[in-house]
Order: C-alpha cells, then structure tokens, then sequence
C-alpha cells in the first residue's frame, strides 16, 4: 500500500504544480483557482518558497494570507501539498547569523540573492526551522485542504564549514567508534594520512592534489545523512499532529542523496524530472529516472512531483516541448508508475531567476495554447483513474547503488572516466525499454528473488553482504549479467585483493588481472553469435575458469582473451560477463539472450521504430513519439482492448496519431 | 558644438597617443618629441599610469620631471591630454590601506601588482585621488599645453567589498526609498528573498544557484553610477581652476559602465577600440562601435583615444594588423565621425605587462617600417582638416541601450544564450554598414525623431516611457522594425504580463505566447517575397493582430505561423516585426525593403565586395580592404570630386588601390 | 665519475620501485621480499610517505617497524633508498598549526587529505621536518641497506601566503639589495607599480588583470630557490653522518623547479617519467625527457626513479602500458644514459588516491602477465652490466633554460600561446632522435664547446653572457642553428631594444623588426634547397645584415622577406636563423644539413620506421617500436657485435621482434 492512496482513491490520478500565491495578489489567487477547477487540477503544493512572507521578521508569523488560501482552494476541492519553507531562508537569518549561510571547499561563504544557502550543520538555521515547522503544523494540521505535507525541496545542500566538520566528526566516531578504525577504512597509510585523533578530520576542503577516496566517500554519505536529519526533524514535527503522508522531491539521478537510504522516512516516492527536450535520449533518459524512482521504495506508486510544461531555464540554450510532447511525458511517468503529474509550476512568474521557467499559465495567460493543452491535459488524466495504485509487474532488475556510484564515477582518479556509471546503467537500461520490458532498478541489497534477470551494468563498490546477495542469483534459477569493472571495491572504495570480480569469480566462472582502457580506435571483437563488432573505452585482461566464452577480443594487447563469457549454474540460472563496451546492438542481442534465458518476454513484437510499450497493471500503455501515425499490431490477448484515453474498443491493430498515445486495458485477465 | 573644438580648430584632426616618459630617460624624451613632430603628432596623453612617479610616498609629490615633459611638449606644438592618475594605485596605498583594494564575488581581494586593483567604494582611495588630481590641478591647470584633461582610464571597476555593499545600500534607498518598494521591484517574493531592511542587502556574491536578477541588474547600475561618482568628483575639482575639456576613454561595447548615463559628465567622448585583425568581421565590428560612440552625445564628433598600431598582446594569439589596414581603421574612425585617431601607445615599453603591445614607435625604433607609416599616416590625416567637426548625417537608428544589454544577455537563466544582445545588434548593423548607410546607435529614450528608419534588434527590457518612444515611430510615418525578445521585461527586468511584445503588440499589429529557442537544426520559414529559407535559434509563437504576414514557419511545432510580420500604419509609417534569426541575406533583402519604405538610399549603388563606403558632411570615405586594386563608380553627384588624401580630382570613376582608400568632397552641395 | 657509483659498482643497472610497507603487515613484507628477489630486484625506496607512521603523535616516533624492513632488505640483498618524509606531513600538523599548510594565490589555505600541503616557508613545518630527519639519520646513518638518501618527493609547491611574501622579500633584497634596483629590473614605471620599499612587495596574488612579468618570473625563482633550501636543510643533516649519495626525484619538464640550479645540491640526478602511452608522441617524449635529466649534470648517468608499469590513474582515460612496451621504456631509458630503472610502485595499494595506478605487483598478485613480464625485465636488465657508469657522447646541444621557459611560455600576454617553448624544442629534437643523433639538453650557460651543433629552437630570455656564450660557436667552428622568438629579453623579461634577436645579430648576419604571428591559414614560403611549404603560427619580419637568404615569405604581408637564412662564419663555422615554424620534414632537412655542415652523422642511416637506435659508450640500441618484426641493416663497423640482451653475436643485419630490442656491443672500440 502506498501513501498516496488516501490521496488517490477520491481523485484518481493527481493533477496539479507548484503554486507561489505570495507572488501574486489575491484577484490572482481567484483566477488561478478558477483556473485550476477548469483543468482538472486536483492537487498543488503551496509554500515551498514562503518563509519570507510566513515570518518577515524573527518570531513575527504572517499567516492570514496562508489561511485565505488554502480555504479557497478547499473551497474549490484543490487538495494541498503543504511545504515546509526550509530550502530558502529569509534574508534576516543570514543577516543576523551568518554561520547559518553554507561555506564551499575554498572556504568561500555562500551569500543570499539565490536559495539554497543554508548551512545544514547550523544548529541556529535547525532551530530557525523548527520554529517556522511548528507554527504551520500548528496552524494547518487539522486544515482540511491539507492531504500531504512537503519538506523543503530538492536537499541537496553540501557544506564544508567548521559546524559541518564537526558534525563530520560525530558521524565518523559514530561509524567507526576508533580512529584505528578510521585509518583502516580509510587507508591513510597511503601519503602519510594517518589521523591520531578524529579531531583532525576535516572535510574534503581544496588540497594541492587528489582527495583521499574514501574520506570523499564518506563525505558523501555523512552529508546525505546530515540532510536526512533536517528532515526527520521536521517530520518529527508534522507526526506530532498529522497523519497526512509526508514526502520531499527527489532529483532521480541527483548524487546528493542516497534515496534509498532516505526511503522510510517518506511516506509517498516523489520526483523532479527535467529531462532536455532538445535530447533525442531524452524519452529514455526520462524511464530510467522513473524506473529508479519506482524502485526507491519496492514498486510503490509515486509522484511526478515537477516537470516543465514547456522549457525550462537553466539549460545554456532551453528547447521547449511541443504540447504533445507534454502530454506523452506525463503519460510515460503514469505508465511507469506514477500516481500524479505535477509541474513547476502553476502560473509563470514574472520575476526572480526562474522566470522563464514555462508553467501551466503562462506570462500570455490563459488564452494559449499551452495552457489549453494543460486543460486537455487534465480531463485525459481523469480517464486513467483505473490506473491510480496500481503496480508495474517487473521481473528485470537493475542494480545500481548511490555510494557505488560516487565510488565508480565520482571520485578522482579512476582508470577511465570514459566510463561512467550512469553512461553504462543507460546503456543496459535502453534496450530493456525499447522492448517495452518493465526494469526495477533496485539497490544490490534489494530483494532480488522478486526478479528473474538481474544486470548489474556497473557496481565499482559493493559490501559483502550485497555481493552475497547478488551471487545468489544463477544458484536459484535467475540470470545474472555483470558489466565491467564492477565488484572491484568494497564499500570504502577499497580494492579487493587478487583476481576480479573478487567476489563473483565464482559464479562468473571467470576471473581477471588487469583492466585496460581502450585508446581511442577501440578493439576488434569476435563471436561466433554476435559477429564481430567494435567495441570501445575500456577492455578487461580476464580468463575462463570454467564459463563459456561467448566473444573473444581479436586484436590489441588482449587478443585471444575472452571479451564476453557465459556460465551455466547448475542451479539452472546463468551468469553472464561483459568485460568490454560493446555497441547497442550487440547490447541488446546480449540483453536479449538473457532475457530469453530467463523466460522473460516483451509484451509486444514488432513494435514500430519510436514507439514505446509500457505494462502497469492491467494497462498497456502505447506512446508514439513520431511525428507520424503509427499503426501497432497487437497480440491476441490485447485486442479487444479498451483504450482509456478515448473510451475506444480497439481491435487487433492501434492506429496511433502522430505523437498520440493509447492506455489499453485489456478485456480478460487472461494477460501472459 | 562638440567639446574637441578648441582642439582641432588650430589643429584640424588629431592625431597622437598615450605617451609614458616616466618609462624613459630624458634623451629619450627629446628623441620621442623630435619623433612626434616629424610624424605630425599633435596630441599625446599623459600621466595616466603616473601616479607611483608623482607620489612616490604618501604625501610626497615629485612634478619637476613633469614640468620638463610638458614643457617640452608645449615647445614643440604638441598638445597635452593630461590624466589623472586614478587607474593604478602605488603599492603603498594597498600596503597601507588594504581596504582600498577591491574584493570580488568570491571574497577574494586583489593585490597590487597589475592594474585597477582599487575599491571605488573606499573613501581613503577617493581621499588619496582627489588629493593628487588637486596637486596636478593645481601646477597644471594653466600650463598651456594641457589642452584637454583625461580622467582615470578604461572605468570599469566591479567590487564585492563591505564599503561597496554599504554604498550600494545607500544607492537603492535613494533609488527606491522604503524597502517594500525594492522587494516589489526585485520580485523577492520568489525564492524567500524578501528583505526586511536595506541592511540586509548585499552585493551579489557567491550564492549555490542563480542569483535575482533584478539584483543583479540594480547592482550594475551601481556599479555603473560609483565609478561615475569618482569620476565626477575629480572633474569638479579640475573645473574649479581649468576650462580646458574632459574626457575619459570608453571602450564602446564594455558592459561595465552605462555611457548614455555618463555623457554628459564630459565634454568630449573618447573610446578605445581594439577590434581583432584576425577576425574578418573586425572591420564591420569596429564601424558599429563608431556607430555607438559617436550616438553617446548625439552625433558630436568623438576621439579615438586608443587603438593599436600592429598587435595587442592580451589574446591568446595576437596577428598585428599591417601598416595598410593601420591606415584604413583609422580613416574608417574618422569617416564615422572621430575628429582625432590616437594610439596606445607612443614608444613600446621595455618592460611591464603590456611589453608586447604594438606602439608608434616599435623596439626595434624609428628606422622601421611600421614607424614611417606613422609618420605617412600623420601627413595624410593633415589632409582631412576639411572634415574635423563636421557632422555624420544619419537617418538610421539602431536601438542599444545598456540596462537592456545587461537584462538581456548578461543575466543568468534566459531563454537561450544564442540569442545575445550583441550578435543581435552586429546581425542588423552589417547590412546597412556594408551599404553604406549611415547609423547612429542611440539609446530608446533618444529623440527618435531625427530618424526616418529605427531598427530595434533586441532590447529585452525597456521601461514605459522609452517602450512609448519608441512606438510612436510609424504613426509619424517612420518605419520601426522590431527584433525578437524584444520588449519583453521592465526595467527591473520583470517579464511583463501578456502577449508579447506587450507594449508594441497595437503598432505591430501581431503578438505572441511563446518563444521558442529552436534545436540544431533550425527552422524552414517560407516567404514569397524572401523565398524559403532556415532560420535558426529561434522562433516565436506569435498571431497577427492586423499585420500583414511576409513570412510564415513551414515546419516544426510553429509550422503555419507568422515569422515576419509588417504593418502599415494609418500615419504613413511601417511596423515590421521579425520573430526570428533569419540567414544574413534574408536579414539584408528586409533592411534594404524597410529602408525603400522610409525612402532612405545608399550613397552608392553597386560597390564592390571589400569596399566601404561612409559619408561625413560633405566627404564621401572609401576604403578597399583587399589586396587587390578596386575600380568603384560613382554617381553624378560624386563625378568631379576632390580627393582629399591626394588632392586630385577623381572623375566618374574611382580607382582604389589595394588597401587604399580615398575621400571625395564633392564638388557642389547639392548631392542627394 | 657519477653518485651511483657506489650503487652500480657491485649490482650492475638497478632495478626497483617504491615500497611502502606501512600499507601492508609483515607477511606481505616477507612475501614482498621474496618476490624482490625473484625478480632481481636491487633497490627500492622506502620511506617517501611514512611520517605520520614514523611519528603518529608530535614527538613520539615509531621506528621498529622500519627497523624490521630495513633488516629484511638487507637480509635480501636489495639495496635501499631511504626517504626524508617531508612531503606529506601527518594531520597533526596541520591541526596544531594551520600555518604550517600552503595557500594559493585566492588565499585558499590548503587542506590535510591530499599530499603536498605543506607551507615550504613555514619556519614551524622546517623545524618539525628536521626533527624526523634527524631521527631517521640517527638511527640509520650507519644501517648496512642505506644505500642513498631520497629528499622529499617530487619538490613543486608554489605558496603565496604571508610567511612566504616575507621570505620573498628577504629574497628579494638579497637580490636586489635596494629597492630602486627592483623597480628598474621589474619596470616598475609601467601602470605606476613602483614600491617604495620591499614591504610592499607581495607573491603575485589574484589581481584585476594582468601582472608584472618580471615580478612573476622572480616569484618562480624564489619558488625554486625557497624549495631548494627546504632540500638543502635535510642534505646537511644527512651529511653530518652519512656518507651514501643524496638524491630527489625531479620530473623532466616540471616548471616548478629550476633544476640546472639544484644540479649541484644533489648526488645523483633521479627522474619521474610518465609519458602517455596514448600519444604516438610518446616515445619521443621521453627520449627529450631523458636527454634533459642527462644534461642537469653534464652527461652522468642518471637514475629513472618512478615510472609507470601499466598504467597511471591520474589521466581522465589512463590507457596501460603493454608488458612489451614496459621493456621498450625501461631500454630507452638505460639507452639514453639511466644507470637504474625504478618504477612507482612495487606493490598497488588497495586504498588511498593511487589505488588504480599500476605496480610491478598487481592487485591480482603474482601470478599475472604483468609480474612475469616484471620478473623478465629483471633478468633483461641484470645482462645489460657492461653498461652501467658509461656515458653518451653527444655532440649536439639543445638549449633549454628554466628561466627562459618561464619567461617564454608561462608569462602572461605574449604575442602567441601557439609558440610555445615546449613545443618548439620538441620539433626540433624529433628528427635527431629520429636518426639517432645523440643531443645533450643543456642550459645557454653550459660549457659549449663540447658540442659541434648547437640548436637554440626557442630560448626568449636570456642574460648577456649566456647569450655572449652562445654567439661564439660559428666563430669556433661550430653551427649554431636560431629558431623564432629567441633572444627577445633579458634575464628580467624586459625586451631588448633594437633590431632582434639584439645579442644575435651580428652572428645571425640578420636583424627583425616585428614579431608577426599568422592568421590560421598560415604563410607560404619559397625555397630553392626545401621547396614551397606553408609556415605555420609565428612569422619574423627580418632582413638579411650578410647572412644567404634560404627561404623566403612568398604571400601575406611579408611578402618578399626572408624567411630562413644562413651565415657563413669566417671562424669556419655557421649560423642559421629559422623565423617561422616549418614543417616537420622541412625542419628535418634544415637539422639534417647543419649536422652535415658540423660533420655529425647518425649511427645508423636507412633506420626502418619505428625502430629507433641510441648510442651509449660502446653499446647501440635498437629498438622496435612497431607490433611487427624489423631487420635492421648494420653498417661496417656494427657487424659482428653481440646482443647484450641475448648473448648472440650478430652478423650484418639484425632482425628485430615485434616490439623487440636489442643493445648491440661492438666487435672493436673502432667505432666512428
């Protein structure tokens, strides 16, 4: 059960954004009401920016315009996401405590004029929060516009001032009770890093050369966990008096927060997804973010809490989305899970550094055709109310790991940056997706029975346990496939001794000594299955010690050693080895290959170039990207489907228009 | 009447530079002025970077070599443009006074050891200026070879510090008067930034994320009017005691000082100009920055204060000009209005920074050929004493305007930074250039009606009054032509609400609801009278409210749109509005229409390639940038002229050799 | 008679790497050892980062440890290096006394995390340096392993804080002994930078703009000098008690340190290597490298202290060595004059910055390709005893200078980034390496005379009697061959007045008046002995004052001039002058006809294509670079020498494997 289902089952799917009244007057306030009640908006989080206008000065609340506002929303049905205004302090704090202001890795202050500056080591800037947190949960907690709370926004927030350091240093004697402990994990035998005492811990701040790795890396998860901390104790706070679900907006791929670490201290998953209209991998881009986000908390339905309805700002140059492009957006987030389509936000604001940031109403007002696409918008959303608190049925996963990906990509050093983490889960993620095949991307200590193939495309560091966890696969059935330069730390970025993947020689069958990346022209790769292909970046020096060797490199320094391995378990699952970066198409005859191994089938075949198929429940979900219309054979056990969208019985083709899109529900359950 | 009268009415067109004898010996002072006069100089600046040698300690002044520099000047004819010495602090100063050294965004201070290190904001440095400027004020103000004073060089400090934050305070009471007022017009309801004090402001330093861009804007405003306050207070204390003009060196397209707000503190205006000789478009480049200049006051004549003689030395790779193109961008000042053509510098230093910036006298001395073209360059300008004072007669306006520079390309999150307010303006202003078409570029709050054409490229933010003045343009039966994003935000740089251009959509006839930066390729706009074209950048979704549609997008999400709209005014006039980056013949073909509906015509028709042409009052300028000779015919009026630079008579054809240029006075007054 | 006599009289070239047993426990010690030996092994450097080892807290040292290494070492016959710690001094430090650690030109003091931290002007950091020195010699002084001494690591730091400014200033005076004579060699006079005294003197701090050139290339000799007393200090107290040689690892082409000034503080010359095995360029990189680290002591024997086995983890893509091309390195090293071949590091560290940086012991251990080929090495090297102590014979010179680099290439505001120093020595050591003709890189103030050629490819700042030295070699029956931009300055970057290159034009039989560097498409020049070719980058204008014209600019604005020329010396000797940057093969031919004016020929002519040959004493060696056998034809005089590396004799071709080698030795001493 998901803490969006209070949320859902009076509204179905959710609808709404952002909404800044304390921008506006309120003659605005009504309009936008007005305006929300036409399109369809069922749901918009108020608040997130206010702290200045709730508290102009210390310890003055202003409060009457909130209670008008939610009251007239209520008034219209808008249920309220109600924000906790922590992300940007006033002014006035940073005025009179200038410690609360964050300080970067050259010591240089962060000022106010932006957001976002707030130090969280500051016990002056917690206590500032909790105040303002108190008086609107006392005020708002039984308001009957209130069904779900939001803390802060978009934490992220890194500092390395003396408060943090301090802070560092409880965390570290927390972790690691000695400083023995310390230098061990650490390794500060190499140059002389030795601490005698946890009091000469710093943070990473500007050196002459490379960063200790693991003090980086643990620098990245004291500062998720100094995050999370500002958050619970807010939520602490609003559990006092509510029972509304609490969430904050995550940033899918963002490093500053280990979400799955983060997990149980929401009670619904929600998302920011910015996606570059202008990137033709943007679609993709944009299922994996929501895949992982699904992922966060085992499948739960979650929220796509920001979107851009048109461009966004930020971007050195900011294509916008045509209004179709719009909608298939928000289709694929429901199609991959999403309970509610959110944007940043209502209505255009006129000034400050987001305002060309497009929005539901734009500067031009309602008389758009952007904002009658948001309308048309709304009214298609309300026929998908089957959909709301269902689940996507997936028996792929994808591993990946936040402090593995700090590890793999993010600090120094590293024999390639040419590969990167993101780079290689995209790489593996995109043919699952092209074949419509539902993927969890989980953490590597998930539950991984739930799964049939499990691919692990880049996973530098993982602990013990998880290793163990991921090695089970093939014994008990499942197909496991690893990607290169994976297993090869352990969670303190530190090297395993003797052959890699140290821990996964065994089920891997393979074993290997060196890694080597590529020059630029890459390496020639033979197989008799896969033909003989390119591949690039980066080659591994590994042997057979007992798997079946599927591709062999057939030139450079590792000619005759084997690129691409296969073992049979005798539990009757496989383990597969990529030691190289092959091309897409090559990728995807491996993916396919395993997936057939498992049994694992795609829900369509011969799906048109450019459109995508995408189960949740018992709906299929078609979205034509083209330009063109699209015409989609359909299986047998999906003809005769209803198509949501339009009401529509379909037969045993889908003519979809040009950037058009379909919801199928089929007429048995008899689905495969 | 210009301020340079009292100089070029003895003189006829100056010509000379800066000259540093405090670098020298005196015999090398007595070579340097036996040099000048046989060159023909009759300008030279001096003392701008002196101060170190007139004040070698505190309080103590050494002027007797001064004395000696002057007089010699004076002995040989040469006047004096005597500087004030504010530029560059002696190290003293920062060793004693830390404080009046500036502080950037990060915090950091600067040191001595360059130049422009100072705090306009500190009240020591201004005491220290205004005590050496009284000393030079006070020996020199009846010297009779101080023509013309130069106060400080190249403005343009920006500083971060404490004393600047608390003047900038002081400032925005004065502008806004109660902070509710500031917070309205910086729409500090966005983002918490709402202050509750003007004590609580500060420059805009180092922030996480993007700072308020009305913040911004007002802190380059500042910015702009302290360097005007220190400049200010040392023009009263030299008219106290001299009459003599004043000036200081602008550097035409420099965003660090707002020159329509500055033009009336100095009596004549002076730019540096140091186009790149590598860069093709250098020539078009440097008339549009003469353009600009000589639009600061009105279209008085201007100087050329500085430009360099071979090669600069602060690009990464310098290619000097060569001594022909030395000779053509100086005529080209003159044909666009400069009553004088000075260099930086007079003799190349030995030592310092600057060692490898070309000079008028190179290391290698006078037996070298850069020098004898000096010297024949100072007998040619003599020949054009008949032009000093006159004016350009220009019926084009091109619309710049610093304020709307900075909101539209300088502030951060915009739409698209390939639209930029400078490539904008160099895009509409090459056309008319390579016509021949005299343009003045003039602020929107200019008296427009000295105009028949006013192109307004790109002026993002326009405040009412000069939105106004600038709509009246058809009515009167001018024409107007609009580029995009154009007149979208308010002076505070607030996106006005609305279809856009909100304060032009009745004289355009047209208005929009969307801009829409375009992908890398572009978009097809098909025209029946331009043909089918792409277009790239950019794109507006615009209707027509009455105009006549020349062009409509052929594809993408505007396919059948307008791109380029015309409206004929009841008043006679025309609105032309393009909402998009049409290729540069496209571009052309409508400046040439829009200057056929205004009845304004080339001086010449059919000039070949590489061949400029520019009037002055009655002096038709020609100037051949290839290498080869070029034959230009010439119109009745112009057959019979006089060549200025050879004192020949020219009949109905020129001929030019290569690199060559002449200056035809036409026979009669009666041309076109 | 070189410093590594002593260690090569009884073990032949030394082979070996770091250790750095504080890393691991006493059982890999042992296993390390033994491995050692195996792989005969004879020298390893200890020590380099154990001080926070050697004294976890301040006082309390912890040396059994050590003790136990050495003992075991010596008990293994492997030689040890021992190392003053003073590279990375432990967190203690920093925590007690901030100042201790270094700050950059920003102001940002540098953090514990990294290495290299230290201030080197912090009189607290040099006294807690010479405490552990004084303990380690204490104790080890008479140690039978103790071999030689290592000084620091790799000395670099640039510090700009206040305890550095005041030795800068004691610097400065010791210099310059008053402060008028500062300002005249630092041009003071330009931009009003006169001091009125030394305290107003600072390292050169962030500034607005550009900063005294003379004031920052002093800041580099002081930078250089203030590291060397921090090395000298250590080498006292060495010296009170040990009589083994002293050594520091420089690195090539560091601009950090002036190393033809440190020669002579050092015993044996000790070099870092680490050239791209990316770059094609790279073989002849560091065959320049290893003929710059040869000349800082006059031609002895030197030692490769650190190389890379595989590859380096710095590199954003660190593509390895092959085992092949480790061999072909370690050759070309001993080829060019290395009496040792040391690697960086014996054993991969599994955690700390370096953990991917390869090692002769991998992560996977011993039984890899890499430690087998590491085992062969070893054995290779032990054959090549006849080798060690021996000397190349060059008899060309190429000029290269610390300061002149500088001055040349790190300076701001040159007239082109594209030349730089090198860059141009570069292309004109390739063709002689190319053919085999050993070449000394020696500074201007070297004992010439031992040189029949002496090329000067880029030398901008030189002092009047390095440039007097210079000029005699034509007269002296020498050719002496001048690239562009020589010559320019003197020793405080200040230009030289007159014609160029001002000390050189009377041998040069030519004199320039301007610097010219080419637009893109460069320039064509015409020769009747080298053709027509395009110039690129850099162009003279010159004339010939007697020297033969060889080549001539044939467009652009130097059309007509001399581009490359030739003086006949009545001493019998010859000078060339090239003013542009010509071809690679044209540059080839020039070089190829000054070594034949000097009688210098290669050893070997129709050298195939990647193999190259290097001459040292008696021996020549061939290697081959290509991935495909080579035969060789050997002259006369080579035929019937025997392959050191194999003990075969050879008849008159040799056949070289694919990325094989060999080092031939002579039948006869009657070699030419």
């Amino acid at each position: 059960m998901s803490g969006l289902d209070t949320l859902t089952a009076p509204r179905g799917v959710l609808y709404g954004g952002d909404w800044n009244p304390e921008q506006w007057t309120p003659d605005v306030w009504r309009e936008d009401v007005a305006l929300m009640q036409a399109a369809g908006v069922n749901l918009v989080s108020v608040g997130i920016f206010s702290w200045a206008t709730l508290e102009p000065e210390p310890g003055r609340f202003e409060l009457a315009w909130l209670d008008e506002v939610l009251d007239l929303l209520h008034g219209a049905g808008v249920a309220v996401d109600l924000a906790t205004p922590c992300a940007s302090p006033p002014p006035w704090l940073a005025h009179r405590f200038p410690e609360t202001c964050a300080v970067d890795a050259q010591g240089v202050r962060m000022s106010v004029g932006s957001r976002n500056h707030f130090c969280p080591g500051s016990q002056v800037y917690r206590d500032h929060v909790a105040r303002v947190v108190q008086v609107l949960v006392d005020r708002y907690a039984e308001h009957p516009a209130v069904a779900m709370w939001h803390v802060g926004n978009e934490f992220g927030q890194t500092c390395w001032c003396d408060l943090c350091a301090q802070r560092l240093r409880t965390w570290l004697r927390d972790r690691y009770g000695d400083v023995d402990a310390l230098n061990a994990a650490w390794a500060t035998a190499f140059w002389s890093q030795r601490y005698s005492s946890f009091d000469e811990v710093v943070p990473p701040r500007t050196a002459p050369y490379l960063h200790n790795p693991a003090a980086e890396l643990d620098f990245r998860r004291f500062t998720s966990d100094q995050l999370r901390e500002v958050h619970r104790e807010q939520v602490a706070i609003i559990r006092e008096r509510s029972a509304a679900p609490v969430t904050t907006n995550f940033m899918n791929f963002f490093p500053g927060v280990d979400q799955h670490a983060w997990a149980d201290d929401v009670d619904v998953v929600a998302d920011d997804c910015y996606t570059d209209p202008a990137d033709p991998a943007s679609p993709a881009r944009a299922a994996l973010a929501h895949d992982l986000v699904r992922g966060v908390r085992r499948g739960e339905p979650w929220l796509l809490m920001e979107q851009a309805a048109g461009a966004v700002n930020w971007r050195a140059h900011n294509v916008p989305k045509s209004t179709r492009t719009m909608v298939l957006d928000s289709l694929r987030a429901v199609a991959h899970g999403a309970d509610g389509v959110c944007y940043f936000q209502w209505r255009a604001s006129t000034g400050g550094a987001e305002r060309f940031h497009s929005a539901m109403v734009p500067h031009a007002g309602p008389d758009t055709d952007l904002h009658r696409a948001v309308r048309a918008q709304g009214a298609l959303l309300q026929r998908l109310r089957p959909v709301a608190g269902t689940r996507v049925d997936a028996r792929v996963a994808l591993v990946f790991d936040w402090p593995a990906w700090w590890a793999g990509e993010l600090l120094p050093a590293r024999p390639s940056a040419r590969l990167d983490v993101l780079g290689q889960l995209a790489a593996y993620h995109e043919p699952l997706w092209r074949a419509g095949v539902a993927t969890d991307v989980v953490p590597p200590s998930a539950d991984l029975d739930r799964y049939d193939v499990v691919v692990v495309p880049s996973l530098h560091a993982v602990d013990d346990a998880s290793a163990a966890n991921v090695a089970t696969v093939p014994a008990r059935g499942g197909v496991l496939l690893v990607g290169p330069f994976s297993g090869v730390a352990d969670e303190h970025a530190r090297v395993r001794r003797g052959r890699f993947p140290v821990p996964w020689t065994g089920v891997l069958g393979a074993s290997g000594e060196d890694w080597r990346p590529l020059d630029d022209a890459g390496v020639t790769v033979a197989s008799d299955r896969y033909g003989t292909f390119t591949a690039t970046t980066w080659s591994e020096h590994v042997r057979t010690d007992g798997a079946e060797v599927l591709a062999t490199y057939a030139d450079g320094d590792l000619a005759g050693h084997p690129a691409l391995l296969r073992r049979r378990d005798p539990g009757g699952g496989e383990a597969w080895y990529v030691t190289t970066v092959p091309p897409r198409d090559v990728l995807a005859a491996v993916l396919a290959d395993a997936l057939a191994a498992a049994g694992v089938a795609a829900p369509l075949v011969d799906l048109p170039e450019d459109v995508e198929a995408a189960r949740r429940g018992d709906v299929l979900f078609l979205l034509n990207r083209s330009r063109s219309p699209r015409a989609v054979p359909l299986p047998a056990w999906a003809a005769g489907s209803t198509d949501l969208l339009t009401g529509d019985a379909v037969a045993d083709e889908l003519h979809l228009p040009a950037e058009g899109a379909a919801a199928l529900l089929a007429p048995t359950e008899e689905t495969p």
